[in-house]
């Protein structure tokens, strides 16, 4: 799934039954004019086709990578490994995870040299954000979308009544 | 402590006791020949100073912000939820902490909207090779500053025998 | 929403998805015959909302803020950080919490200089009761009320049968 | 060990052992020109002298009760269950503590209808602030105290350099 | 509720909510023959009777107390401080439990002089063996009883086919 | 090592290691007058010797089994499948233990049907102390030695000065 | 349950409850061509079954057992300790666990000298790969065959599209 | 560092700091007589050198591999991703861990078809004796050789006085 020919993120998740998460963050990057492209690329069963996707990424033309995985979740490390591109982290609570902390702290605590951006628990949204906000620092059009959904962000607290 | 005119990265820190770790993001972006800027602002303690910092870091010329704390670690969230650019949170293991986990958790898992990219615990290397990734990704001469990094890192390796 | 022209406690959340477990505190205030005032607060997504609202809520005529907040929960410790009024912390066990960890965490192990008085997880009836007895500490009649509730409690026990 | 006749605030510890964290308490009081008194009082080995004290608490003066504890820490919880004061529980890590957990959650997750203020693990500093801070909310001298505190607390960042 | 005048183990609990889990040991005291009283006390709302009731338990004719409690949960410590009677205390996994530690580490974790013996979260009927056990050590016909449960134990197993 | 011919608390352990430890639970013991043999018996490198163990256990007169073990502890849950007499568990913290969470619940968690009376992490003493009274409470002489050991925990507490 | 008179793979549980998740165990033995018997053996309930079954689990012809169990979970360490043979140990998530910790811990965590290879929470499916793994590393017809299980992972990933 | 020419079982970890840990696994092996080869392979510093060796390790000679790693650990989940090998995991409880539980759960919670044969924290002694075990189910020799270990373990404990 593909929202432009020249994508500048790479979302991949471990499996298709990490979709239903991932997917607020092409969401996201739809909403922020940011093409992207979202497949599925495992560490554990293609890694192979995982160390390609790594190596070729900033040639295809990627700013960032985002990389989501549940349990020992191994994906976003490795891609991070295997490129210098950007990498941010989704750790997802999958069935039989042990409440979300296996994939929260085999993301989070990579090893000095090899770092991932890790975003909170099944937040593929924030993920998505982050990306827009990397590409932001350097493209003066994505910063003034970011400015404006903080404003939209504030409106809506603002409309909240209690 | 900075060490150029035209910094790109701020560092901040909740307090001068968090330099110890800190300064391994400065130590890594002066390796990689990136300009920062190294400061003590507290959220709690230093509100106003605070969203000065982080809602003038665009203009200062920031591209992305490091942001350390420790305990109920609210530096980087409020950094990230006053400014559009990319904030990278390092949890800190303080005294008294609950063995980081306080850090970790204040600091990772932000609400929709307002994204941290934290990093492992101490992780304030990472950090400084994280914000090298996301100007790399738009800098040639840094991006390839980080293939020669991890060529170092893999040639480290080769050398050690056990 | 607020019981009262002149209130005596703000109860202050950062979600209107707060609400069904903030709500507690605002009924038990009731109970007590003390005046309180609720509104939606973010420290997120309204950061000058919140600092405005922490830094007058001395002279709007509180006494006591309560502060209620999921996953990486800034809001109480923010607040906090504001005002010099006694501030009661309830974290909040939103969607994507790590069981509730999170915001405990985030609103519990504040830094030395600025405590937050933190309740159990969804405890916003105990933060209406805490907020009873700050107040009854310097005002008999509360007090006395109080008093009534502790024997209403007792009361309701010794008409247990199992 | 008090500092004045008329005490207001009532600091208690399961064991002599606890009184090297909670001094601190005592000493920031001491700061903020408020009276206190300071006793061993054990809620498993001597619960009558446990009742007694907290059940006269509000007759001796008290507006507020700091209770330390370690371990299944049951002091602050009893004696708010026993008093209609607010009640400040301090969670001590004590040796053979299963890393503070165990003091951390038998003080904060108090039932609906007896609440504890809970601060920080060891965090008595914040414990005698926040008795501050409640008195202060009825006090003007002591609110223009906490005000200095404050702008003390911002002087002392500011003066950080790194 | 009781199945005898002349009770050897007192069960108590800190709501009438604790029955439904605290019924298992009632039923296993049954099936043992061993008489038993039931009743709700509560540390925090009934702290007087909480008193009454275990000074009197060796007076009363119990050999045994078993206690049940959920959260910040000082009902079995708080007992067993009161008398010299052998208490086993049942963590209860309430509603806003933290995953039961909370119960849990309340109950097991008491200091030096003043022990639990804790069962498993929601042990009831292990508290209903252990106090068995317990009367077993010094009564053949009971010891005899257990014996035929194990065995009983063992042929059902056996009678498992998969 | 044993304190009498003819013991009546049997106390065991997983290793010499675990001595030091549980020495704290003979001591009470001794100070109780109550007769105990404590030896090594390991569930995992002499599991018949484990089984002669439990299973003569009452023919050896006793009438409790202390039995502390560290990591993965499965002495006591073992020894208490054996016997039906009344089985005291002490996790204890080991080299290698994550944090003493790993000896707390293979003690604590036992299935229906095998109870295992667990004490605090390291808590020989309190094991001691239960064993007392487990015997105290078919014993009036052992439960009039109780009854003046409160009386001294008390006693030492009163004369605690801070 | 077997399906060959000439098992190669002992599959044990602690109780007929656990067959829903040991079953996929048996599973993925029958696709990969391993004989295996499957049966309920308890470390609690039947420890002379369990002694018997894991003593002559090399005579019966076994080369690697299979066990799996909840809570306090000691029949793999068990057997584990009775048997030469490997011994693969599933963690199972059974009712009143807390959140299965204890199920990981008291299976993991055994003391030097006599290890349990440990799969994930419920991770059954990877205990009868792992047995097939072991067989396979002395069977080339096995190892082809986890070798075309590896490729068909593979082809199942790349048939995904998101 | 190798003990033979022609090594079955190969023991790799992620950095040379982790060699004081893992030494104990070759230790073993010496001690069994199974010859094994020993170096560092870093899954994030080091990938195609990682695929290389556990893509050749059947062809190499071993039947097992054991891999040790701290932190974030995808070594030994890559490994076993990579070989129809039997891979064990030693989790390494490294600087800046969160008390080992990132290792841990980072090589135990294995995807459905990637197993990790676990042993506990810092178990490289385990990792090494299991690897005996895998090789023992099918050579006579080493079999005798553990079943001679087994009984040197008791015989250890029958000599230990307390």
């Amino acid at each position: 799934m593909s929202n432009s020919k020249q994508a500048k993120v790479g979302i991949i998740m471990g499996s298709k039954s990490d979709f239903d998460v991932m997917e607020a963050a092409a969401t996201v990057l739809q909403d922020f004019g940011i093409a992207y492209e979202m497949s599925v690329v495992s560490a554990h069963r293609t890694p192979d086709g995982m160390m390609d996707y790594a190596r070729s990424a900033r040639a295809t033309g990627f700013c960032v990578i985002i990389a989501g995985a549940g349990g020992a979740a191994h994906l976003p490390g490795m891609v991070a490994s295997l490129s210098t591109l950007p990498v941010i982290g989704v750790p997802i609570k999958s069935a039989n995870s042990i409440d979300g902390w296996d994939s929260v702290l085999s993301i989070l605590q990579m090893p000095a040299g090899v770092p991932v951006a890790t975003v909170a628990l099944n937040g593929a949204k924030n993920a998505g954000i982050l990306a827009a906000e990397i590409i932001g620092a350097f493209d003066a059009e994505v910063a003034e979308k970011l400015a404006h959904y903080k404003d939209a962000l504030k409106a809506k607290v603002h409309a909240m009544k209690v």
